[in-house]
């Protein structure tokens, strides 16, 4: 068996998130079949982690094992030649039989759009969250930075029954390399980089930075919600259209 | 009766085009209907020009006469909160009883994006044409410029029976005032402003270009072209995706 590592891009908007799903129309599903239409076997690419209907991906990873002897180049041109111009393979590389793209990743980036302006143009609405409301942004600033290290991310963690998020004893702690808040013309870009990512986890932190630029929160109460463990006192989840999973490292 | 103008940008990929068709979701009839739901008024806006389907606008015109006294502020909002999110209004403004969005307009300016990159990313591929294959840009850039000025463009002009180009006696004579290509990152993006453009006009003068990209023409033979006011001396209408007209002037 053959160990593939491929790199992929989708627009999320059609789909109902990254996992295989009955009924309707995943990113795991179509890439699952584009493969088995080029090689003849039944494969389930694995992702880095699951993205959720609407979210992004500029960077996505997945890896699976096949038979085929068919040159990696080859079938990322095959792929690329069948699937929907909403999903892209970057590149598709042979790796050794331990890779995992989820198990082997060290880090990941999401990157998160906030339309400032009033009228949002129909070229990018699809990719961020319009919000042209007040905002003070320094102070949003400010709360990103304090996220960064390692922490408990209970209260940033919609809990996700098929992910046994904290009902298993698994931990929910993580590290947070980088949280920063950029901005460029009429948007705001939070940028994110970390071990490991909980479910809904940058939208829910998103949520809450909001809360901190319309100034319900103090930057302050970022540590305090981190220190109660507890989903009810962080912000609500931010739109997933803003989201994009920009990059996966190993 | 009062005379109105917006401006209004959309995405038209999904749309049959800028003109209200039977069957067929066109941008002036969602934007009639919408017009008709907040006023209680039967308009149909004329717009600046027809786009066709699968062309997008960043700052398309168009007018409409009402009786109406809602404020021109209040009815751009409510449009806005009716319209799809791929169509939106950046204003609404009074104009004077004799001001047309067609027949008053002085230029209108266009662009038409290639992406020379292999893989083209899912967020740009509705507003593009993905051409990753060798071309002599300079040439291009030079061709471009051989079309500023006034000539007779029926070798660019698509025949339209509905607008009897070339049928009636009209000119098909228009001034281009500006005509070029620009290079930024893995895009080449042509521009022009014109005082009028014929059926296809932009698009069949790109995919004129290309053909002096691809070697297929001499950047002079743009020249013999024009004279030959024969369509089928230049190159074919490149895909309608890349186009976006761009502003109109008044």
């Amino acid at each position: 068996m053959r160990n593939l590592k491929v790199t992929l891009a989708y627009d999320g908007t059609g789909f109902c998130g990254w996992q295989v799903q009955p009924d309707a129309e995943s990113i795991q599903g179509v890439l699952s079949s584009a493969i088995g239409r080029i090689t003849g076997e039944k494969v389930l690419p694995q992702g880095s982690g699951r993205t959720d209907a609407g979210v992004h991906a500029a960077g996505q990873t997945a890896s699976f094992a096949i038979e085929s002897p068919i040159p990696a180049e080859n079938l990322c041109r095959a792929l690329n030649d069948i699937l929907p111009r909403s999903i892209r393979i970057y590149s598709v590389c042979e790796v050794s039989a331990g890779f995992h793209a989820r198990k082997s990743a060290r880090a990941k980036t999401y990157q998160y759009r906030i339309f400032r302006g009033e009228i949002c143009p129909p070229f990018i609405s699809r990719y961020v969250w319009h919000y042209p409301y007040p905002l003070y942004w320094e102070a949003m600033r400010s709360a990103a930075a304090l996220v960064v290290g390692e922490h408990d991310f209970t209260s940033f963690a919609t809990v996700d029954p098929e992910r046994d998020v904290g009902l298993t004893g698994q931990s929910n702690s993580r590290r947070i390399f980088d949280s920063r808040f950029g901005s460029e013309n009429e948007e705001l870009t939070y940028t994110v980089c970390g071990n490991g990512f909980l479910h809904h986890m940058v939208r829910n932190l998103v949520g809450t930075f909001l809360l901190v630029g319309k100034g319900s929160l103090g930057v302050e109460d970022i540590t305090t919600i981190l220190q109660a463990r507890n989903r009810s006192e962080a912000g609500a989840t931010a739109p997933a259209q803003g989201l994009c999973l920009m990059s996966v490292e190993y």
